[in-house]
């Protein structure tokens, strides 16, 4: 605790969007199904994807001191992701961090608590999830950490990490392997597509899977 | 486990489509408060309502192989039930099963585990209520069965049972009941707007209903 | 049980509608970070913010015949606050009810418990802050209290205390604090304004708030 | 609603106690892994196994009057199954109503609900497995049903049904399958024994159950 | 927050021992079901009961420091009352602070929060009622209020008000009327006697408490 | 996926003792309150501590296969440590495993989903901390991994960390600190020894600590 690291590594610009334009689904097959927040992770707004560097805070129950310290490393295209050190669904978040945040290119939060003034939020075009909301005020009275690995909503999160998430949820791709991950991606939307217009021509997966002779041997019985 | 039942008997349509007019609450109390989904069912889109005849899926956690079983027995008009043997909060559903469920002309999923592509699935006006959003993948290894009754969000759910699903939540009506129902759905829509334009001009509740003498025999005390 | 409070005092209008302007969390923190209901507490609609006085409701699980008692005891601005005796999710309450609620000027419920009608309710224009979403009807069989104090998702409300709610929950003012909370939410707003200012220029909450000396003494390390 | 059923049918009494010998664990797997309750049914003792023919209650939230009804249609090794109507965690049952059920014979109930005087009903050895305790009283108001089909923390129960209850929770299994069921369980248990004494001696499943050439197959790699 | 009220008046000693042995339902039931705490509070020891006057503590989430405020103002036979201001699973208590309060003739606490060391706690007959059990350390940096009125697990509790605790839960007296319901419990219990006695001869409680017209009148119908 | 790993590293014996005899409230706090699992972890046995070396199990929802994989790899003093990948409640383990898992010197079970035969785990002495209680089976069906890092009740668990579980819940300490974090338990349990002796006699700590001034600095105010 009481740590901040200032240079953390980040993933190519160009490799993020494209994971972001994979989306959360995606990218989660993609990497193996791996990486993915648990599912009280949910967006404060419908229709938002955002993809970004992962600035990781360390943050104790109920004390947002650590996000005034994050937001002085924060880069364009970062994405902060906090995890308290033990469950807590108190506020940390609301529009003047936003503002001081926005103010230094962040697109949006990721936090395994709670957030306040959302219809600001909302408004600002900040993209915010969060796993409760909440008007109730922390303190600044406990130091926690910036930029190291955290666990947050289950998932483990190393700063520089690539931050996906959409109405779906949150995936973390370790930074190593954005590239690997955004090629295995986009062969999988490639694929989707043919597959979509099958399905929509009233082909059925049955058919396109090849999946009659595996039911039949493992017992799938007709009446 | 693994029985495909393929011939299901289904509730007329227009009584159907009556059932959906009335909505969920008043088809529950039309039907003596019986056959309501837990609360935990909620839907992923907004002022939506459907109703349809259930095709029923009992599938494994984590484990979506039977709904290509069950697209295969959809006709136009059904609503796919799913009710996994034990609780899972994983993404069992996305835009590529409903295109093709679509293909087929259902309307809609209710499934008591959860969902992904939420944002595609608004998109293409397929009618979701789930318990949960998740982008966590699911295999195809175990069968489960279609078309046998199932226990979802703590409704039994017959195959062919009529299925009614709004803002509110998600209700069951069995279908050889779905006539008589269904008139009495009607009569208390019938009943409910007279009311409402007396309390609407002001009259109380405790008029109309004539509850001051019970409540002051059950000793209700004015201060 | 069994009691109606007919005369309960309220607070100054012009005092309930500027609390309503500040909001949620802003008054919250102007009160000492006291008497925030639990982030359970949910609205069903979004972008709304309501004020006004507390008309509350101690009800039976699954019963509302209460509510009908309340409703006659209301006034233009009442908010009705009900808290079932034992947790419920059942529905107590619908279009009807609230068609009868508007005609006595109220305008928002706040229930620890379920609500249903919700599409209904939000074309209305009536706001309702709730625990839970549910069809599932109400008896009318056992007496509650109207007026009497409650505890409401955590928070304690006598009858006339101003209600405040948003897309961030609710908040309770007693009555007698009302001027004086006010009178601080108005200070945190003026200096809230010049502080957002400075931040989107770009200035860092670290050096507007004087945090880097406690931080070091605290021993925060940059590495 | 308000339908009390007289005459049900019960399993062999001996069919019964082998099922209860057995246990939930085994009884599930021999009944093809259907019929278990979920997992917040908990027991308030430990180390204790019944098992009885399921005589059903359908009540209101917070209403246990139809208790008092169900209780004249015990017999001697039935076990009380009660579902509330919708989600309550209300003490339903204390020991008078357990010295009421154990004059007629009963040895168990089993409640999607709360129940209370835990101390004494463990000191009378009336087995009891709940969702909650709370010592919160219900009324005798409305009307459920005695006897008629339930499900009870997403199980179905009929009437009659054999319902076996041990530390690990509570399952169902059908009248008409009870043989059956009892001869696989039987099964299970034999071949279950010479299994641990394989284990017990250093054997792993691996070998007993023949499972590295499949997990080869499927691609397990050894590092 | 921030205040320390010193003396406050508490329930004679024989009225709180009297009440304790009345136990947690009896005692909710003589007060007409008021006082009792939400059923998530639950016992960490088995087959204790105790009773005492509430010395309440009001803590910030994940901070303990006023325990050791509080421990100062304690008597003998009070039990502390902990009711953070905003949900918090943390561990606020363990065995050297136990070890104070015992010193001091504390008998139990009641915490809607997290304990440790509960093994120590169950050995040295210290009481515990929690809302969870972890291990996770909690600061000393925000100052919290001592004799002050709380919400704990949804009861409002006022300094000197009489705590009663036991397997079924823990409810709350006020001081003033706890003369009143141990006379009421009396005679709840008195009654009970003579009732369990009727019931164990094998009178049913249908007859006992003559509801078989009141039954027919609802329509109860016999099959 | 897929992986085993055979060959991990363990921390010296005598160090995995001492730490088991320190317990995991003071562990914790020795490591810096970092390494605890969440508060939903709990055993399925009172008074029992264990501390071992982690073999790790990262296993699909409702799929054990990877438990005999893992046995395998089992050495004397190993503790598994079971994460599913997705959230699951089934019971994934029982007698039959635990036989196994002990003839090769195994100690315990720490698995963040379900586990059944409970009794008889109890009896025979094998230790479990678990989030369920579930006879619900599971298959054989999909690969994990085992002795790969997992996330297990929101705790970061790399094989051949030392695992300390005791009645307060589960604690993980990286291998290459537990010689340090040793040193540090033992040095708090030495002076909470005094303090505990100082507490029992009356002393404050609120004097032993010399809390008062700083109280007062921050505006503690008694009445």
């Amino acid at each position: 605790m009481g740590v901040v690291v200032q240079k953390i590594e980040r993933a190519d610009t160009g490799l993020i969007e494209a994971l972001g334009r994979a989306g959360v689904a995606t990218v989660h097959e993609a990497q193996g199904r791996t990486g993915l927040m648990g599912a009280r992770m949910r967006p404060i707004q419908q229709d938002l994807t955002i993809a970004g560097s992962a600035v990781t805070i360390s943050a104790p129950p109920g004390d947002n001191w650590m996000i005034h310290v994050a937001i002085e490393q924060l880069q364009a295209g970062d994405v902060m992701v906090l995890a308290p050190t033990s469950p807590c669904d108190m506020g940390y978040f609301g529009d003047l961090l936003a503002t001081s945040a926005m103010a230094r290119g962040c697109r949006a939060l990721i936090i395994d608590a709670g957030v306040r003034d959302t219809r600001d939020l909302r408004s600002m075009g900040f993209g915010v999830w969060s796993t409760a909301v909440s008007a109730q005020g922390t303190v600044k009275e406990t130091l926690g950490s910036v930029n190291v690995p955290v666990v947050c909503a289950g998932a483990l999160v190393n700063p520089g990490d690539v931050v996906i998430a959409d109405d779906d949820g949150v995936v973390i791709v370790p930074r190593a392997k954005a590239a690997e991950v955004q090629a295995a991606a986009q062969k999988r939307l490639d694929a989707e597509e043919a597959k979509r217009q099958r399905l929509a021509a009233g082909e059925l997966g049955l058919d396109i899977y090849a999946m009659r002779p595996r039911l039949a041997d493992k017992g799938l019985t007709y009446i």
